[in-house]
């Protein structure tokens, strides 16, 4: 596995905040989700749906990812949505659902909170919290989930300098949880024939400046299905600790964000892949 | 007053959504603030400190700002910081002066909410309650002001397009409160000279797609005192209904923002000038 | 007319190039264009169609922009566009219609140049040569047109930052070439309502740090013709000593940017707000 | 290798240019440059320093990347610099240089044409023209270096999007040269961290989209020694053809770019890691 290799410390132009620092902690955090480890030599890959649609659904894409190399579900119960008129989630009932499919499949799930009011019903339930893009500086829900005793997915905003997502994880890691995952998620920029741009660049610069684990998400980060695999592998190369990744059992029927989810046999393919690129950056997918 | 009068719908890829918009309500909605109406042909000034530091800077800041024409007070009690070292508001505390100040003056109020579990509150203080640019997609929070009955400031996210603005405000909209007044505060781009960048395109744009009022605050939107005065002017001309600015009695001393700050001498010499440029683009300034 | 009253210099984080500097040289350049003067109190309309498409174009044109208060025709014959398979102007030939329409009706013009082979043969027939905003960069270009005696305009590169900008306009100068113009006209974000977002913030920041003329293109800032009125009377309230922008006799049969060209009636019921504006900042449009 | 596999074409909301498109052409163009391939399953390295600086430099330099595996020099002689007070490198004395030792140690060289004018000499010394970042959009050079008979690689614009890429690529190849090889090389984003954002996703989806080469260049696309190496490895993993990157004997010494230049040691230490995630990926480097 690749350690930091850098003595000389990195010149960004801003100093990185205590408790997150590399310099003043070098060892790298690892972060224990129920029992899956991100942050050593094991590449974790998180998949599932976008959001919760029924039970059948999330059953047959639980099976399906884990049966690939999947060590973590990933499925959304409330949902951000740019519209009010568009799908906002199944809320609690979909979280019991997703409860249940992971305990019976013995794979821990991570699901978004979006308001402080919630951040105690969803730690009953998930095994990690994620705070999504839109929320990476909302500073009152970062000091919840700091508060609370569960891992947290904090994903970079998606007009979000390395700097202020560096300053959203000391808000979390204050409050004394030191379990927090960063996320490269795809920045906006004026590039319109991608969704997002994956600023893989965010990968290589925070292993440095911290010891926190780094995951990538190239489903949001590129938004085009054909390009998913591709800048999974690339993001595995660059030095990230994991990915997280939208897959749907039939993706041409998803309530959100089919155009960037992989069906199964497609995540199986890519996973094949993965093993070969991470082996090659001394690193292992189960 | 510049009414609008585009009769040819404006092509801009998107659908406006139909709480906001102009083609299904065509006429202007009037924000009444305490007795002080946004939307109208008279242009209003909102002025006073980024964030509440003690009792004489607050009292001091609002004669000065309401002596020079400004008919709102601004001031920030619970202050979204980048960095969790940093000075975070006075709290309760601070809305507490806020309210005696404004009383006294006989001068409303608008302050920043971030939390769901803080509307309550804030409502039972405020005269018009902010929600800031990193929390424009906070969904929970954008339906919890909503449901309550006060005006609304929303500001521009500063990675958000005029879309998804629209769609921001849309939330709170079809929770029944119509009093919604948006803000444009500047975007984020690759020029570093200058804090944000102001972008007036949103200001006739926004008229003419939705009839929500649209205010400008030309002090987040360049983070450079030296050109905010230029700036108001030329937000007036491009046919904003207002403008919301930082005025700090000792700019030099302010806990935030004093870079961005005009003292009181500073902003009474602009609201002279802004006068002239309301009455170029037939509207007034008391 | 408004002068810099800043004392204190800006902080922008460079060094303004020594021959840009207004603290070298504190006083404004006046640029001479055939006798029409850009930089004094005069605000300067520069106006014409995008292309030159034939004989009768520029000259209904021509006469309506001039009868209408422009000073200075603009249009192109060598046209830079980013498809190969479009009209790419009508070369040599149609500077020879621009040229006899500008003659015969005693308003000088303006045309870009792209190439440093060009610069001798349209110094011939031009005015005032524009360096477009794909070749502020383009170094030999930007000699070559410094090593000539023509006033030159500069439209900003839609990527390219103030400082960047000044630079560009250092080149020409350091060839002993003082009569430049800068033009904002748009920069590059991720919005996608408007074809650019015009950054009027770089217009008194501009004209703080050097003291060359500052025009503002409203029609490629926007690409929306209901907001370029609007916009253009924001930039001269910005500071603006002018505005360059596109006007065609029949918008709907033009042969590039007919969306963003005003027809001669549009044009001139613009004239007439813009003249009061420009009074409310102490300038004038004859 | 890996071969394109998407039957569905990727929906990226622009048509793709007749002669770049793989939809009409769909096997992979390969460029020689003086005997090497560019576009085969082989890896290719181009290596060298920023600018030329005297012959000892680009000697030891040449040495060097070539005994490291790079298969062809970069180095250049008329260099675009932002100041007009930089350093603009040796011109033509600087290609004499170049040209000898690339000659003397059997490694072709590929530099930069910023001019129309120079198309013809530079085109007598080098076995590839690189056409700048700055220049993606300046035409007429664009169709020079079409009707000149030498392998061209044409570099992304900072702020140019895929569609204006392929258009670019197309006015050289509708002149009638089909070797161009296209260049990622980070575009300009909100994030100041690194110099440039490198645009990963835009390597897969120009693979699909394109039969030419694509490569990538991640010293300019980073801007940072310390991440070039993680950042080489992901372009490789994401489908590049290869890369082009600043090595200097001497980086503390350089003229320019020295903060993004690697030193032989660590250039070779890299090029030992990219032979593995070549191979991962089916390509080779030899």
């Amino acid at each position: 596995m690749e350690t930091c290799t850098c003595h000389i410390p990195v010149d960004t132009g801003f100093e990185v905040p205590p408790k997150a620092s590399r310099m003043l902690s070098p060892e790298n955090t690892l972060v224990n989700i129920r029992g899956v480890q991100v942050g050593g030599p094991e590449i974790i890959v998180m998949a599932g749906p976008c959001a919760i649609e029924n039970s059948e659904q999330i059953a047959e894409t639980a099976i399906a990812v884990k049966s690939a190399g999947a060590k973590i579900l990933r499925g959304g119960a409330f949902k951000p949505r740019s519209s009010p008129y568009k799908f906002q989630g199944l809320g609690e009932e979909g979280l019991q659902m997703l409860s249940y499919i992971s305990r019976k499949n013995g794979i821990p799930f991570v699901t978004e909170v979006m308001d402080t009011r919630q951040v105690e019903l969803l730690s009953g339930y998930a095994d990690m919290l994620q705070v999504g893009s839109r929320n990476m500086q909302n500073f009152p829900l970062l000091k919840e989930v700091g508060m609370c005793r569960k891992p947290v997915l904090l994903k970079r905003g998606m007009m979000s300098t390395i700097e202020e997502f560096l300053l959203a994880a000391e808000y979390i890691l204050v409050q004394g949880n030191d379990q927090v995952i960063l996320c490269e998620r795809g920045i906006r920029t004026f590039e319109t024939a991608t969704r997002n741009t994956l600023d893989l660049n965010a990968v290589p610069m925070l292993k440095q400046l911290t010891h926190l684990p780094v995951v990538v998400d190239p489903s949001h980060g590129t938004g085009v299905k054909s390009i998913i695999p591709a800048m999974a592998k690339a993001a595995i190369a660059a030095g990230a600790d994991g990915l997280i990744m939208e897959v749907h059992y039939k993706p041409e029927e998803a309530l959100c964000d089919g155009q960037q989810s992989l069906n199964p046999h497609e995540f199986n393919e890519m996973m094949v892949d993965l093993r070969k690129v991470a082996a090659a950056v001394d690193r292992f997918i189960v």
